[in-house]
């Protein structure tokens, strides 16, 4: 099976160019000017762009999590990731008590094999982090193929500064990146105890309560332990101004933190939280949706290179069943959580690139070629001769407006309802494989349960 | 005329795979594994870099400065740069008091055209900024192809803080870009004068009364203007880990400030000042060299991208003959400027990459592609379909030792005399021809005279 | 002549207690408990505050400008500033192209003496720096008195960035102390023409174009130039939030950067150049007024010591007949200044300390000790034995309401028109004799015209 | 019992003058110029300092610690603190497992009362945070008369950032203050584990454990809680120039962070810990002595206001006996702490007034105005009308070399063996009586074991 896709916008991380790409089989042959291979099928791309598959290396999919389990399984979650544009995924598989990281990794591999339609790999997460564990993280890196680790400062499995400093020293000695949840515990502790004593629980207080220095205080505590071991960290879904300046003055100075963000602290402002009838619900994620300016700010971030990622945090419970199982009481019993794995593509080109906040390639950087290279995904994330012919053809006209019900997401609403998108994938390729198209006025899959594979990731450079 | 690169490691800003490259004409026409197209000349490139040639934005050719003239002529000062793997040229032309720009582009193309072997393109320097040479900017931009207007706030053809900021409206407007010598004038004033009163007016005063504190003013006073209109600037040739500092602090604030350094900034200190025998003066030049812990930052700002590219300054005179023209007793007449146009490429592979402190992918950014970028020469800067095939076959395990004799430059010394080099070309292309190829212990000239083109710029982004 | 106040609150910088103050002639002789010395006058100060009389350092009286004269002289302006309590005054003179230093101290001692009701001295000017002008610091601060030298970086007699070098050299040499009126000049030239342009003149342009980026600018520019010399700055009437950050970053960094404020940018917003009726131009001055954040930001830099001392930069014009002596068409032809040497401590009282701002300890510092001490008003400043009978009993229940005609300024208006105060003089003493005291609902002066005397200032400390 | 000292140099926080100076029974009556009072002992202090006794507000005496108690007991600690011209000590009791706050401070009185010779007060520590404890603080305050509160962030003792943030919130609503040992648990437990992996386990190792960054991380995570709760902290025994660089940054946004530095970290570098025969153990204290450069910013800190009080951290234990009493094999497990308590005063005029760092008034504030309006001894602290007569008439002149058998410390070395003194007290007077006097060639003990009496504190003002 071969593809040509003729005259479309190749876009690199750095750069556009007009020329053909021919795949055979599941990888990138050639891209060139006028090329004549001969292929089973023939694109043509023109005024379309070319892009690599988008890579969405936060997802929590069929996740136990607050007394249920996130409302997406590997086939649901991976159909909407593939008909969204993102040709892999790195979902985390925590640890429980007393468990091995490959105990972690297996458990999620059980669950996704035979069911992801896209590849995809896993984060272990250390929530117990054991002298054997530490020992552990060697095994992950150069046979599991997992060389990248979460750690939570948050919630009841969060670990101490002692043992983020032992996981940066094992991961800078291997070639591995540790993952930070960076909010505050006792501060976001005190506030629900505050919060409590007044009896206002209502979901704007989830975000009252995970204060935005509740996160600075954290990512400030992580520039402090890479700076005692010389390793460095990652931040996972950064939200506010705040952190990021954190980060900023962390690498100004040399130290190597990273950061990742999400469509949805980009996008969405904590006004959300005050929607009527208990509608708020809906955005009850860690950290919060934030004030306008550190939305202003992210931006920023992304586009002058201070964050270098973004991730969807998907994390889907339903409105009706899941995010209200525990009654509307209380904001603290809400189920964390909501979905975008369908959505990240079509966000960061319209809220991105159409409206001028960052370039067309540098969004190609932040959803593909930047991820891959962060987590040692080798063979994605560019197109180019050798590379797994995960390739999107892009239409950067296509209208579509997001609506839950043309959404392949098992959750029963989009925070994105009713928005405006400019730029649609035509046609998505997983190794070669079509498995998403525009149909009508959607996205359709195309592909087959079980077509994807787990990726063993490589070591991970020092930068 | 064709020619298949083979095999070889095509490296790019954000990332590096195994790949054939055929080029057609001036062409490169396919990247791809396995090409089958028939070529002209075919070079096994097993174990080889094929990297974009490298762009030198900052070169000062046949310019008179001081009482002299810089010793290379485009056709001396262009050898040396192909077989230094350097295969488009930025220089500087400086607007004579009462000259329009167009005289400026005009006097250096004359001087250029017909000697120059590999392209070429023009900066313009602004130096008489009257109200017609202000409306002159988007001519110049849109007409000339020349989008990059230097300034200095430092020698007597400086301009105030009012002409700065004139020039960035424009350059705002119409898509152009201010670059700036940035060191204050009241400073080094100050210091010359009271070195003078001593008498201690030796090469290594030159750097004491040329100040970091001066660079730093300087800069910092840059990124107001930068504030003040919305616009962008470039800081050329940025020395000193306090001028550093003052774009990493802008560049957090979302200012768009970009800076330049040099392979004597990355690599040399001020202790050559001391070197005995007046030898010292081979390295005045403005800025000066700087203390270590200032090679160290640029270095992290280089890898951490608050430095975006590499040029070299190149203004030659020889040693005997030019830099004593008016002898030993004060350094403030020695004509300001050294020679590194060859050196450029080999220098940043064996101090940057060699040594860990940049990756290959950063190197080739800040030498090639985001040169390209920087300056609107759109079709140089890649190894990519369409583009000029300007390509460097690089040898990453050739040694070299830097000596004059082995270099082409028209100048009786190099600053990096004896070091010893890691990774040189093997073969050089200028837009598919070959113009430099090694040879027996030493690169050589292979192209003709004239062959270079002046090559008009692109409108700059705003990015 | 003496006198005895009983059981008042003595406030000093650093603390208050209920004591005795016993003067005799011009001289305090004695704090104490039940001090039992014979006195021609006892007073009861009971629930009163005994302060030391407040120093105004920026005023400018009888003042030439902008083609007219600042309304005030010295008998006018004198008594205004006992009725307020201040009981000495630094006042400005600017040295004419082709003078002396000598000849500015001259002319406005020629105003002054005669007239004045309290004490006072000068500061000259220095807008023509001219070697032997330079020269002359030494003797203007061992001979003349007036240790500390103003300058402009801004309006048509600004000087250079070299001159204030040399200043900055001189006065650290010599042990004097560089003021500085710190705008950007060609950014408020470049916002001047562009408003030109667009025909929008009112009051509110003003202050736009008095950006406070070009505070910014040149404040920041001083502490270079702090750190250029090794010598130390004052910035006299800091508006500005970022100006103010600019101050605590240089003093972070050692250098010795101080800064005073007056109560127009404390207790005043921008919002008052749009009343009606071209009121707007009452407040024309520069710097302008400023968004409120400027205002808590200033009071914070006081609270906290970035911010040393305040003056009133009193320069008084009519508003009818001055303000719009060449109409109303364009706000760059309004005389510049406002009037306030009346209204200072009660302002600071009232707005700092009633309100919490500052402490009333801090207040005495800001406005009176620290004031002394900055400028080496040696017998100033303090309630100690053996420092001039400058006190003030202070009410600090009593009510006032601030309306020009219960004011003694010769001007048509004040700017704090209406506002209500809590805490006035009850009576002021100048060296010992009574000045000024309250009467019925207002102060009555009670001096002599021509009691107050030139104080020779001493060298300044370092620090 | 009365005394007149007459025509010495009366030394206030912000200002000097020659005056007499009358106290009667404990208190200060009256300061003036040529006071007449009758006295019953008149006092020439022409030429003299008349200073207010200094306030030692750290100090460990009796103190059970690490398996030994501190060497000093109150008898010899205060007669030592007198010699010295200290004349109120601030001590600090740790509460234990399951006691009170009021536990604690009464265990210390039962130890200080009847042996004493000067006045003293208690911070009670805060080790076990209980909502009873919690609870107490109010009490503290307002009955016990101790609103300060020590709490750790090393060492077994510790508190979380949850019991921090608590205790910042009720002494913010009560009128306390928090105040911390500021070092990173993790940080150093780790290192501790590195170094005994290594077997490297001399003096050195234990500044190396106790390294700048562990100060740093604890320091910024206290900025963070005061931020958090709007509360006020202390830092106790800043040592380090970035410790030190967090408390300006947070200062200079306002948050209400005060830092107190102690003589050691003023004037020893860590180059003592290398000393030969095990001598180094002499200066393991935490935190530990520092490099040169934190020593000069410690400087510019008190200097410019960052830093406000210095204390000792009196906590003296032999050499011979204690330091070695579990070996030398191990840093750890020596105990930790140095005597101080009788040279902070000759120490900070020779080092800091003498050698022109600080100026005398400054030097008074840091070591006695300041430190009791920080922790409201509202008698203490100025030689003014009304206040506690505890006075030091200091002679500027007098000579001293510190050598341990001339000082009162109960413990056989003192840190500063050998150090030229110029200015000593000439007479120490604790409420009016003489306790200390100069003579022969060192100061003489003269007063009463058990004179002294505990202080009640009275709560503090929220600046």
């Amino acid at each position: 099976m071969s593809v040509l896709l003729k005259n479309g916008l190749v876009v690199t991380a750095t750069g556009s160019y007009v020329a053909d790409v021919f795949a055979d089989g599941d990888i990138i042959k050639a891209v060139g000017s006028g090329l004549a291979m001969k292929a089973d099928e023939t694109v043509d791309a023109t005024g379309k762009y070319i892009l690599p598959g988008a890579i969405d290396p936060h997802t929590h999919i069929d996740m136990p999590f607050m007394g249920t389990t996130s409302s997406d399984d590997w086939k649901t979650g991976s159909i909407a990731a593939a008909c969204g544009g993102t040709t892999c995924i790195v979902d985390f598989s925590l640890q429980g008590k007393g468990e091995s990281l490959k105990d972690a990794v297996d458990r999620q591999k059980g669950k996704a094999d035979g069911k992801t339609v896209v590849d995809y790999s896993i984060h272990p997460g250390v929530t117990d982090a054991r002298p054997d564990v530490i020992d552990e993280v060697k095994k992950a890196i150069h046979e599991y193929g997992t060389p990248s680790f979460k750690i939570f400062l948050f919630y009841d499995f969060r670990v101490d500064d002692y043992a983020m400093i032992r996981l940066l020293e094992e991961t800078k000695t291997h070639g591995g990146l540790v993952q930070v949840h960076a909010e505050s515990f006792d501060m976001i502790r005190r506030l629900n105890e505050q919060f409590a004593a007044t009896g206002k629980l209502g979901p704007m207080q989830h975000a009252k309560a995970h204060a935005i220095l509740a996160e600075e205080e954290a990512v400030d505590r992580c520039t402090k332990a890479v700076e005692f071991t010389g390793s460095r960290i990652y931040i996972v879904h950064l939200s506010s101004s705040r952190g990021l300046w954190k980060v900023r003055q962390a690498r100004d100075r040399g130290l190597r933190i990273q950061a990742e963000t999400c469509p949805q602290y980009l996008t969405l402002t904590e006004d959300r939280y005050n929607e009527p009838d208990w509608n708020g619900a809906k955005y009850v994620m860690s950290p919060p949706l934030r004030p306008q300016e550190s939305l202003d700010e992210m931006w920023l971030g992304l586009r002058d290179g201070d964050v270098q990622t973004v991730g969807t945090d998907h994390c889907p419970f339903n409105f009706k069943g899941q995010k209200d199982m525990n009654g509307k009481a209380d904001y603290k019993v809400i189920p964390n959580g909501a979905p975008g794995i369908e959505t990240m593509l079509m966000l960061m080109h319209t809220e991105g690139v159409v409206k001028g906040r960052i370039t067309l390639e540098r969004m190609v950087d932040v959803i593909s070629t930047g991820t891959a290279r962060m987590f040692g995904l080798s063979n994605k994330g560019a197109v180019a001769a050798g590379k797994d012919a995960d390739l999107v053809v892009f239409d950067p006209k296509r209208k579509f407006t997001i609506t839950q019900k043309r959404l392949h997401q098992n959750v029963d609403y989009t925070p994105w309802e009713g928005w405006e998108m400019t730029g649609m994938p035509q046609i998505v390729y997983s190794r070669g494989k079509k498995v998403a198209e525009w149909s009508g006025d959607q996205m359709k899959f195309v592909g087959a349960a079980g077509a994807g594979r787990f990726v063993k990731r490589v070591p991970l450079a020092a930068f």
